[in-house]
């Protein structure tokens, strides 16, 4: 029972359901379902995708992790940088519109599905980790920039498109003479007035009395407001005729049951894609989760919102959608309207299986520049150039990330940029973990403190030279500290014994052992002893079962102290005095 | 002057040289040319070049290496595991023995010598660390069964061939019917001299009452005496008529003039082979120079001998022959024959020289299989199955990256081989680093000291969590400390203060920084206040540059003591006993 309700939190929540909590759910469902309509449309756009699936993207994946998922509030669907990546991945498949097109969506989906049921069955949660916060950030502004700039042909009503800033933008200019002044006329209030609801609207509801939380709300349902105004204008005044882009028949139907075809070759072009839609869909929807639950003290399990994700992906894929996640204004407006239990989002997935059924006719007249309106207003609040100027701040190695990130992913696309992006977080934290800071130390007389001799006025013994090394031993530090060692003492013919003092060494690799056995044979050769001092405890159970200490020169000293007693104990004790 | 000397040392040791050093010097060169004579032949054999090109590949490289090397005793040339790498390497471009196969080797040498001198002038010598000591180990011995493998089909004296052991199984086993019976007598019976040449050779001269260095040196040169011996037999019985292979015409003159003809495609397709075999070869010859030095308490300069090693790679390109690097065996016998300066090794080249205008002619039917016997004995000693047991015993992280490089490497080849060894390694420390220790800690009555409360007697208080982090906080491990923190949190009502103990934090990046502010801000929302201690110098002055510090629910305080003076100094303070 323990391990069936560890994998299905349903069996949880679901045995102390009451009538309280379905009311709160009824009404947060209703909010929710609003809000989602223009939003499931407009990121189908994006994707490149018929409208009706983004509504299918909205549906069977919500009922699945309402059973599967940790969140009580989290609200899964399509969103912008997930969309905007699945239109990516499969521009290089087929062209948008075709067939191949959405059937090489449905893979991408079951594709991203198996890969997060398989991290989370596995506990490979941890591979998300590889994704850095630079990476992260710059990623979401650069895919962000790259989104809006997507959507202004929509909004000038001109044909084009493209991956990349570059081809966009080149795309862009060459179409620019034929704009459409009626779309552009439509395009731009829209973006106006969603601009206005987002931050004017909030105000003026206040004043005229509106409690805090029903302001918001109602705030956040605006893009409905433009929805419906620009179908009816563009309607009333025949405006399709005139130019606008309408959206245009839609299928009125329930999700439609769908099987992904699967041929070897899609899977093997669409496996990279998936795997980064994946990472980059579960960083994103954890980040959402873990903030929310924290507000009401709640607990998520990593590994089990990954199977969560990986079945709402299936669910997509098997229901005529497209890789989903878990978003985050969505998931806001879902908590702000009081949700308690996932029972919410499978009440939402009912009211927009209602609209797919009932609704579809009524948007035949909405105009896809209002669509791009409510993408374009959605993702600049992602932009975040201010970034940039923290790393530079904050640290040259973290800037640098960010930096190759954005320009990579604008110049390249989203692939190759969170791709370079974590090569590059990782060859700098190796870099910097190669060069450990180590510190030549000697007593500060009259104590038993061992200080850096260039910081502190210390005693040293011209036989004795003591290393600390501020850093755990491993494969990319471990010739570094080779080198460092030999060097120091080849400089110096006095020297007779070198400590290495162990207090900041949390683990000692192979390869640290290799170089440390390399250490002791050379100091041999030059008639150096070689001891080690404040060896952690597990450092030191693991040097027991190698043949190092068997052949170690010198001796392990409990403390550094004890080791300069022992050492420098002798008549011809010379002590030279340090000064920084 | 000082820049000058620095990237050439020859005028550092040049000034000093006198009539003593040049009698050492010119000795060594006697011995060693003696020894390399074979041994170039040999891994022009195994590399896929005529015979001439392993003497070409040793007389301009060794020059070029002495004046820009900082090893005094380092002998450049064609090696074993260099040797095979390129053999795999050209084996995808043309086949051996045909003109472009030898026009490439020029080409992977240039690469590799411009590689080398890149990396020492941009002193990117640290890339070398990025091969962990597993990696190595494994990477050897595989290499080591490989080319021992492959020499088989000569003592044989069947043809065949591949790049892995089960190509290399499966071809010998299909041409086993044609064994010749001749080649293999001598095969075998050069194989099993050498044997006991390396084995039992030493002990009969010193018997004979020769010095201990003089006898290693003689046995050192005992490959000549099979060279000579087998020569001898092939020729006087006509052996060659009888299908024993010789090595047959060899040019007789000095290195020609060679230019590597720049073509993008080659260039494009020899370009990561040329990477992995210049730092295989860095990392081989720098080990092997490091040794030597340290037997004299000399320094090299790890960037300078890339420039070293770099230059001898130009300088095999531009005279006819193929990756170089510095030899473990011959800079041994160099060393023990009494070199000083790298004035030996010019000398050796001379001789060399000479051997290539004069000796030439008396290799004509030196068999195949005497070379062959004469690489198997050599590699046989580079095998290490121990390391595996060794690191089984030490850390399975490092014996799953042997292991897994050994196979790979068996199974696929050298370059896919070394490449995973790489990619795994770093997936291992990065996992191994992403769960870090962190120790829920107390005070132990009565002291300042602060403990595991799972491990010792100590204080608490509910109130009050103190967590204890044993890692630097970065990428990989910032969101498990963030998991790890709340969900602490999430299931203890009674916390209101998390106390983090930053002891054995040596570093915060951008994204522990990200993680700190969310752990702070969802502290926040349980009503819970976070509190630093012990925050080290540097990581404290990057945190003030940032705005975290002005976010803190809590203090930073200088010691943890204080902390909880501070946070417990209340009348209602309840401590509770915990024992491990």
């Amino acid at each position: 029972m323990q391990v069936i309700s560890r994998y299905f939190p349903i069996l949880d929540w679901g045995r102390r359901y009451d009538r309280g909590a379905l009311s709160d759910d009824l009404i947060a469902a209703v909010i929710v379902t609003i809000m989602l309509i223009p939003q499931s449309l407009a990121y189908a756009l994006l994707a490149g995708m018929p409208p009706e699936a983004g509504l299918y993207a909205s549906i069977a994946p919500i009922m699945l992790y309402a059973v599967f998922g940790t969140s009580r509030a989290l609200a899964v669907g399509p969103v912008a940088v997930v969309s905007l990546m699945t239109a990516a991945a499969l521009g290089q498949i087929a062209n948008q519109g075709t067939m191949g097109y959405a059937a090489a969506a449905l893979i991408l989906a079951a594709l991203s599905g198996v890969i997060l049921l398989v991290m989370g069955v596995f506990r490979l949660g941890f591979l998300a980790n590889f994704l850095s916060h630079p990476v992260i950030a710059g990623f979401i502004t650069a895919s962000a920039i790259i989104i809006a700039v997507s959507q202004l042909r929509h909004i000038l009503g001109i044909g084009g498109g493209g991956h990349t800033l570059i081809e966009l933008l080149h795309s862009l200019f060459a179409n620019l003479r034929e704009t459409n002044p009626i779309t552009l006329v439509v395009g731009v209030s829209a973006t106006a007035y969603l601009f206005w609801v987002r931050k004017g609207l909030k105000p003026v509801l206040r004043k005229m009395g509106l409690g805090p939380r029903l302001a918001a709300t109602i705030t956040k349902a605006g893009p409905v407001t433009a929805v419906v105004a620009t179908t009816l204008a563009v309607w009333g005044f025949d405006l399709a005729a005139r130019g606008v882009a309408i959206v245009g028949e839609v299928p009125q139907s329930l999700p439609p049951l769908t099987l992904p075809d699967v041929s070897p070759t899609l899977i093997g072009q669409l496996l990279l894609p998936a795997l980064l839609i994946s990472v980059i869909g579960f960083v994103e929807s954890i980040s959402v989760a873990q903030t929310l639950a924290a507000k009401k003290r709640e607990r998520i399990r990593p590994d089990q919102e990954l199977i969560g994700l990986g079945a709402a992906n299936l669910g997509a894929a098997f229901s005529g959608g497209f890789p989903v996640t878990g978003g985050f204004s969505r998931s806001v407006v879902n908590f702000d309207a009081g949700a308690r239990t996932p029972a919410a989002g499978a009440f939402t997935a009912m009211g927009l299986a209602i609209a797919a059924l009932a609704l579809t006719p009524l948007i035949h007249f909405l105009p896809k520049a209002t669509l791009a309106a409510t993408i374009i207003v959605a993702v600049l609040s992602l932009v975040d150039l201010g970034v940039l100027c923290r790393a530079w701040r904050y640290s040259r190695a973290d800037f640098i990330a960010i930096a190759a990130t954005i320009a990579i992913t604008l110049a390249f696309g989203v692939e190759l940029g969170v791709s370079s992006g974590v090569a590059i977080s990782v060859l700098l934290y190796l870099f910097k973990m190669s060069r450990p800071h180590i510190a030549e130390v000697g007593r500060i007389a009259g104590s038993e403190h061992f200080r850096n001799i260039h910081r502190h006025k210390v005693e040293t013994d011209p036989r004795v030279v003591t290393l600390r090394v501020d850093e755990s031993l491993f494969f990319a530090n471990a010739r570094f500290l080779e080198d460092y060692i030999l060097d120091r003492v080849a400089r110096d013919k006095a020297v007779r014994h070198v400590i290495l003092q162990c207090s900041a060494v949390n683990e000692i690799d192979m390869s640290a052992l290799h170089s440390l056995d390399a250490i002791n044979a050379r100091l041999g050769e030059m008639e150096t002893k070689m001891h080690l001092s404040e060896v952690k405890g597990p450092v030191m159970d693991r040097l027991e079962r190698s043949h190092f200490l068997g052949e170690l020169s010198g001796d392990v000293f409990l403390s550094q102290h004890a080791a300069i007693m022992e050492l420098t104990i002798s008549p011809d004790t010379d002590t030279t005095e340090h000064v920084a």
